[in-house]
Formats: C-alpha cells, structure tokens, sequence
C-alpha cells in the first residue's frame, strides 16, 4: 500500500544498469579507480566542445538574467526552436517551422510526452529488439505496454518479418532506435523505407494511425561514412526525438527536442496535446539556459574520431582473443555474444577482472553483453589484460 | 484516437493562465508593453541574486567539464544533496542526511515523482481550495484523481472541518501548499498541529499512511515577520517539496527537490520508488549544472521587499478603490474579490484596461480574480490610473 502498483514492477525489475554503475563506484574505492574498467553507462567522456563552452559565456553575457533563466513558452524560446528548424531543414531538406519544434528535458522527456499524448492504458508501443529497457518504463508510466519483436541475430537489422503479426488495434507508436543502442546497427534506408510499407498497410487496416517514434540521440555517431537515413522524410506518421546528451556530452544537463511535421497526421492536435505533456509532466519547460546554448551549437560536431579509435581497438583486441563481436557502425556500444548460455555467468567472470558490463537480457536480447566504449582510451589500453584473463577463464569454465 | 483520452479532457480545460500570458505578449505588441499591465503569471520579476550568477561563475571555472554537465546519480549529486540536508537541518531543527534527499526538475517534476511513486489509477489526491490547478494535471498523469475540499473564504485558512468526510480508503495524499498560491495566506502552527491530528485518526481508520505534500517554492515569501511552520518537523508523513524558481527568479532551470525523512512510514520502499520515477519520467536527473549552483546557494535569500512594495502598492490602491481585497501574508499573489458574482466579465472589464488578472475558478474557487505581483513596481505604478478606470467601469456596469 506504500507504492503504486506498477511502480512495484518497475522498482523490482529496473534500474539494472544503474545498479552496475553504482557497484562499479565501489569497486573503484576498493580496488582503485585506475584498476577498475567501467563499461556500463554511456556516459560520453569525450570533453564538451569548446563551441559549447563558449557558447555559455556568451549566452550569459549578453542577454538578461530574467530572459536566460526566466519562464518562456513551454514548448521552449521560439529563437532556439527557429534554429532547430533552420537545422534540420538545412540538414535534411525538410519544411519544419519553429512552431514544429518543442524543447524537452532529454529524449527521455520527449519519450514521455510522446507517450502521455497518446497512450490510453492497455495502448501498445510496438519495439524491436535489442532496445533500450528504459522504454518499457516510459511507456507503463501512462499504463502502455511494449511489444516486443524479437532480435535478427544474423545481422541485427530491424525485424521486418515479423512486424505485421506484432501490430493490434492497440498498437499507436513503433519505435526505431537509429543507430542502435545496444547493437550499434545502423538501420539503411532501404529498411526504413520497407517499415514504412508494412505501416501504412497496417494503418489502413487498424484505421488509426501509427506514429513511428524516431529515437535519434546517437545520430551523429556514424562511423565510416555510413548513412544514418531520416525518418521523418520517409515515414511521414513520425516524431523525430533528439538529445544533445551525447553529441555535445551534456548528458547532466537534460535537453533535447522533438519534431513533428505538419505532414503528420493529425497534426494540429498531437503538437497540442504534446505542449500540455511537456507542461504538465512537471518538466514546464525544458532547461532555459541550455535551450539557448544549444541554439547557437546547432552546427557543432561530435568528436567521432575519439571514439572510433575506442571502437576500433576493442572490436580488434575482442575479436583476436576468440570472442563474438558484433562489429558497431554507429552510437558507442559493442555488443559481444557470450560464451555461455547465461550471460550473467560471463557478467560475473568479467567482474571478477573489474571489468564491468551490461547483460543484454533488459534489453530484450540476451545471450550478449554490452560494451559501453564512451570511455578514456587510456582505460581501454589498460583494460586489455584484463580482457586477455577473462578470456582465459571463460575458456577454463566452459563445461 | 490521435491523444489519448485523458488528455483531451487536459487540453480541453487547462493552460488557462498560460493562454492569458501569451494574449499579454500579444496586447503588448498591439499597445506597447509599457500600456499593458500583465498580472497573469508567476514570473518573478526580482532579479537572479549576485551570488547565483557568481556561483554559475564559479562552478563552471572550478569543476571539470565532465563533471558539471555529466550524468551522476539519479537523486542528483551527493554534495548537493548534503548541502540542501545541511540547510533544512540548520533551519528545522530536522535530522535529513544527504540519501533523503532528491533534486528534481523543479517542485512539479517532485509532484510528479510522488504520485508516479504512490498512485494506482483511481487513487486520491486531497487538495483545498484555493489551489495551483495544474495539481489536477499532475494527479490525472497516473490516473489520480483530486478530491476539492471548499474554501474557507472567511479567512482562507485550511477547512479542516470538511477534511475527514474526504478522506476515503483510496486518499493517499493531501496536499499543502504554504504560503497559498492564490490566497497569499500562509497556514499558521496551529492549523497544521489540527490537520496532523485529523490525519492520524483518518490514517487509522483506513490502515495505510496518508502523505502531506508540502509545496513550499513561496516558503521565503512570508511578510512581516510571520512564521511558515515546517510541516514535517509537525506531521512525520510528509513529503517535502520546494523549487528554487521564485526565491531565486531561476524558474525558465527547473530546479528544486524532494525531502523525505526517515521517520515517515515506508521510509525504505517510497524513496527507493521515488528515485525510480525521477530517472523513468524521462528527467533521470535534475538539471546538472544548477544542481551544483543551489548546492553553493543555500544561504541566499530572497529580496523580500522588492515584492512586499508591490503587496503594499496594490493592496492599499486597491483597497481605497473599494474593491474587497484579502491582504496576503505571503508568497507574490493577491486576491481580488470579483464585483459580479461571475468573475470572468470582471476579467473581461480588465483586460479593457489592458490589465491582466487571472479568474480563480481554475482555482476551485470561483469568485475571486488573482493578480501576480511578482513584476516591476514602476509596471503597478503605471497601472493605478488604469484599475482606477476599472473601479469606476465595475460601478456602471453592475445592475
């Protein structure tokens, strides 16, 4: 009787990566935090760009107190949401006003509004696996619930087949996680443009449309030159959510933004109801300084190189020493099939190296672990030896 | 089918103020912003203290980058944490350590934890008139519903007599708001010793803790020396709320925090639950960088007298012109007695005058117009022709 119901099944199943997160903290006081390898979140440690920096001071030096910490519209400063537009139109050929743009506390608080307009309980939020477990909170916070669709190990694209079977009269969003966390694929264009069909059929026979949720905090990730294609201008039924979490490593300071086209369709009351979520969720609005700041950092990169050559060495370093790695084209997360059935089993033998990693069973997909690269190269090199003795024990245990 | 149900009924009745501050901006644009007198919103026009905007300073020329901007713990950063137990301790007398406390996206992002933590749908919320009527969005997010306890409109003091035959088995949280946004009035010991006394018994009645809600963002707004009672310090299942929006004009940064002490019942389980629905509302952290600077600010108090001018301004101009005015005791609001028993033509006869003052029936009680008065002083100078002309139209028009 203290806590909700559903908030029973949250804090007994989630949190999980939290948790290793936390544990690692320990594990550095004990053992020292140069001797402990904490892969578990993707907290970004490339540095915040310069551009950033500076666009703070400037930000508070030449406009007013009242003005950078006041209240705006709650869908955020209409100059930050004209440059988001301008951005977006410039990058992708789109037609976004201003108006089209709301400014939200992260792609986590996009998420929830998007759900908090929509869902009825017992409403579906269609997902493919691997996906992020955080999800599932999200959505059950408005008493949805996610459909699972299960992981294409053979090459992690999204799981087309079994898309249709998946969508009820229930089903109001689908998710796309592009490039993907856990896996690091990156979904092309061509099965964007297959989703779309098998959308756009199942709308016509459900008779509502389906709004295909564009979770896009890794956009920018994309290693090698390869093509992270947008959705928005091809599935017009989308909401494209980003977070400059981990682009510009701001991942504390909770902003980000969604985009709805007016090509969507019902347009005019979706925008609404989203400016009410955003309000009434108690985010207000989303954080009014970094909404400026980000205004004027819409063309600043993310340093891709200080990641690629995190990628590139432990895809290598894994691979030599005889593991299953998925090779990552985008965010920063390596996937790594376990030796054994149970990956908590591999999870607890990394342990026992200091090396810390995330079983892929939250994420829908188990039978792996997740490798968080977004780390100090220097930890990387350091961790290597540890990765050759877990290698060793996990070959001295299997049966 | 585009939104959900429940937030048809949110569009269709709410943003009230909001909608009247944005036809402010746009009076302004068609009469100049010196002729219109815009009382709609919570806006503290009080400037961001000396020491905030040196902390900022501060906190960003001493801390590593990675650390201002990073992730940390979803209950925020522990030396914040310590440094806002430190503080309520000093002040209360109370025994918080750092774990019981919770930085949140302002006290509307701590609303939303709690009933996300508390509510089943269907659930209670007591709230008494008047009251902030967002509280109502807040609850409907996870199927709460509030329960409106009538004004006490002799003296706008809680109506206690009406509290016990509205508690049900389905009440699980009362909410106080102290100092009242609208009333200015500010609840005294007295009141609260009653209300925790009514509460104990209801408690026993129905088998399970009821929790009091204290929504104190106006706690340093009390006039004349008149003492706001710490209600946990009174009633031990408290939760308590604040927001550092109005003492310290940063509300555009949503920051505030939650304080649970160890001796309200479920200790364990509603704080475990309340960190959870931080991070899976899509805030996951309160905003970094201001995490750190309130930590500093703790100290910093509010320009009393930049607002308590204003209050005196008004309430005497007014007062003299015959309109029946409850003086308030704190916070930055005062209410106005409507002249017509339907105050929304008393609304209409003001904005005649480009005043704008906001009806109470959002407020669950009607009647009543409310004037923020957290503007310049020079604006109020400049609107007293302007309510002297309303006075003299409320005499013709009235029957």
């Amino acid at each position: 009787m203290i806590i909700s119901n559903s908030m029973e099944t949250l804090v007994a199943g989630s949190g999980v990566i939290r948790k290793l997160f936390e544990e690692g903290l320990q594990m550095a006081e004990e053992f020292g935090k140069e001797n402990v390898y904490d892969f578990s979140l993707g907290n970004p440690a490339s540095p915040v760009p310069e551009a950033v920096t500076k666009a703070i001071a400037d930000v508070l030096k030449e406009n007013p107190d009242s003005y950078v910490h006041g209240y705006m519209k709650n869908a955020g400063f209409d100059e930050t949401r004209k440059a988001v537009a301008d951005h977006l139109n410039k990058s992708f050929g789109m037609g976004y006003s201003a108006e089209d743009i709301i400014m939200t506390v992260g792609a986590a608080g996009a998420m929830n509004c998007v759900f908090r307009a929509v869902l009825n309980p017992g409403d579906e939020v269609v997902v493919f696996a691997p996906f992020f477990g955080e999800y599932n909170s999200y959505a059950s916070n408005y008493g949805g619930k996610l459909v699972v669709i299960p992981a294409k190990t053979d090459d992690f694209d999204l799981n087309l087949e079994k898309l249709e079977e998946n969508i009820s009269v229930n089903t109001k969003c689908i998710i796309v996680n592009n490039p993907n966390n856990p896996s690091g694929r990156i979904y092309p264009k061509e099965t964007i443009e297959r989703l779309g069909e098998i959308i756009k059929k199942a709308e016509n026979r459900i008779g509502h449309p389906i709004y295909v949720l564009c979770d896009e905090p890794y956009r920018e990730l994309a290693y090698d030159g390869v093509e992270v294609p947008y959705i928005p201008s091809i599935i017009e039924n989308s909401i494209y959510i980003y977070s400059y979490s981990k682009t510009l490593s701001l991942p504390g300071e909770r902003i980000g933004y969604l985009a709805l086209s007016k090509k969507a369709e019902g347009y005019d009351k979706l925008i609404g109801a989203l400016v009410v979520a955003n309000r009434c969720l108690g985010y207000v609005n989303a954080p009014s300084l970094f909404q400026l700041v980000i205004g004027r950092c819409q063309d600043v990169g993310v340093d891709l190189e200080f990641y690629d050559k995190n990628r590139k060495l432990l895809y290598e370093k894994l691979t030599d020493l005889g593991f299953e790695v998925i090779k990552p084209e985008g965010a920063f997360y390596l996937l790594v099939k376990s030796p054994f059935e149970d990956e908590s089993r591999f999870v607890e033998l990394g342990k026992k190296q200091h090396i810390i990693m995330v079983s892929t069973k939250t994420f829908g997909c188990p039978g792996y672990v997740r490798i968080a690269y977004c780390v100090d190269y220097d930890m990387i090199k350091r961790s290597l030896p540890a990765f050759e003795r877990l290698a060793k024990d996990s070959r001295e245990v299997l049966p």
